[in-house]
């Protein structure tokens, strides 16, 4: 069974392993009442509007069968900042519904991506979203979860968090949230800047935590999935404490490399290196996310700690194996200059 | 005045900052005596190699006044090791004789080259040649410059470096050379990982250290340096102390970085962020380069300590910075309980 009123009846569903990419549907804002609203296009408006200035695309355009079988999903974005807009730009473009929250007022943000934007969770509670996408900070996911009405949300309402680290997250929807609730912890390992030319081949981390057994549960998890799948992006299915340890060498090293870096005000010289451009780039990409990621890496990743003390402990050994050669050198001199000394005497 | 002997007297100069790409010529071997050996290609001979399997390349053939107007060298490379057969094969396939020195017997990679390979030191000089090229490790440096009977020279061989520090071979030069000698010190900032697709836009540094006035001596550095500009190389003149400066961050605290995180194992995962691929990849470039070369880096630069301090105190701030954040966190967690117990008290 699909999940009632979010796939038009006739139509069937695509692989989730397709990639085919779907030409972007303009975004038509349709009131939600309690229902799920489905932005479908007739066959007719969607030729017009494919030969009428839209985006190009490097594919042809698929027939209307194709487009018709994708599931749309009404996404709440909670935390629409950087990187919610970020994300939001490509669910609108793919045709989701997009209702944003955030208490910095992003309307108008919100409606250049044709998003609605609420600066009342309440408000936002009662559209019965499919999705509620966590993607605050990770140190202001908890109060932010807490502070949500969540008894205005249908009791089948899917969680999702974007967090970059996920024991946490997964910790923190299981005991917050009543067991109605599904739950999916995700991570797109990219952002605005490694992903501003497209997500292809970036990877994308989840984690099916909670998700009920019936088919529209099953279907809303796969649709949501499917939106990073037809990015092109790289899904790998990894459980929430797979993820922290292996994240913690991949995205807190390079980020503490990067931060440690900085601190020592490297210059691009006439003569720099291949290699250490490679240096100068790290440091500009790792700070151009913001200090509470690193910080959040850091507290709400226990890997982190023992990661920092090893890469400590690397560098001790390398300038102790570095001072015994240069003494070891010295003594040599000087014991040999001695012996000469005694030598000649 | 030109070189007598080296470059043809019907000819002229090329200008040193040309890049225009000669055609390999050939090695022909001319039996050397006293004097210097020219190998110059007539019109036909040149004409039917380019036509008959010479190596193809990306310009036309050049009429043969441009390719006669070159200064060919006859060039010792003391310490035929990885970087001096690196830096070899581009010296032959430019049409300069090769003589090639090393205590490991090279013979049979030398006459792949059409260089000529020596297993006495005493043989290669009465070959006199214009350049002596020392590529030894920084750390052997001393030991073969104190070895090589230079009394076998002419008075007015010119001698250049190649390792990767400058303030040091530069000393021992002005030390163990009699002032009739000229000194080049040059660091070719690349080797056979990063070179080896070409040396387009890799930097090349160099200090006159002492050439002498007269033309000859003068043509002589400049047909040395030409080839690296021929190569396309990002030539750089800078004084052996501020090149050490330099290169302390761009090729220490790379190598370091790279060899800290070998310690670490890092292991490529199906999540590798962009990132992360950067750190992997300079562990595998820095760690292909010998211990050898990296410990020289720190011995013999003494611009070295005060980096691998800096970049220790870097990460001890970043450290505590961490540490007093996640201990701030857990302390107001701390008191507002102990707080809320007492209110409740």
């Amino acid at each position: 069974m699909l999940l009632s009123g979010v796939v038009p009846s006739n139509t069937t569903l695509l692989p989730t392993s397709s990639l085919i990419r779907a030409a972007p549907l303009r975004y038509r804002h349709v009131p939600a009442g309690g229902a799920i609203t489905v932005p479908v296009l007739r066959r007719s408006a969607m030729t017009i509007q494919a030969r009428e200035g839209a985006p190009v695309l490097d594919i042809e355009p698929q027939p209307l069968k194709l487009l018709d079988r994708r599931t749309k999903l009404k996404i709440a974005v909670i935390g629409f900042g950087n990187f919610g807009q970020f994300l939001a730009r490509t669910f609108a473009a793919q045709g989701h519904e997009i209702l944003a929250y955030s208490r910095t007022d992003y309307s108008d943000t919100a409606r250049s991506l044709g998003a609605a934007f609420f600066d009342n969770q309440h408000d936002l509670c009662e559209q019965h979203p499919d999705v509620v996408l966590l993607s605050t900070s990770i140190l202001s996911a908890e109060a932010v979860l807490r502070s949500l009405p969540i008894q205005r949300l249908r009791r089948s309402t899917l969680f999702v968090d974007v967090l970059s680290v996920k024991e946490f997250p997964r910790n923190l929807f299981l005991q917050l949230l009543p067991p109605d609730f599904d739950i999916l912890c995700t991570h797109p390992m990219f952002g605005p800047e490694s992903g501003k030319h497209g997500w292809a081949g970036l990877p994308f981390v989840y984690d099916k935590v909670r998700i009920g057994d019936s088919d529209d549960r099953v279907e809303r998890c796969r649709a949501f999935l499917e939106i990073f799948e037809r990015e092109g992006c790289r899904t790998v299915e990894m459980s929430c404490a797979e993820h922290d340890e292996t994240a913690a060498e991949i995205q807190f090293l390079t980020h503490t490399i990067g931060r440690v870096l900085a601190k020592l005000d490297l210059k691009s010289t006439p003569i720099n290196t291949k290699g250490y451009e490679t240096l100068l780039n790290l440091v500009q990409n790792t700070c151009s996310d913001s200090y509470e990621l690193y910080n959040g890496l850091f507290i709400y990743n226990k890997n982190s700690t023992e990661l920092i003390e090893k890469l400590d402990d690397a560098l001790d050994t390398m300038k102790k194996e570095l001072f015994e050669r240069l003494h070891g050198i010295f003594r040599k001199q000087l014991f040999e200059s001695s012996g000469r000394r005694a030598n000649e005497a």
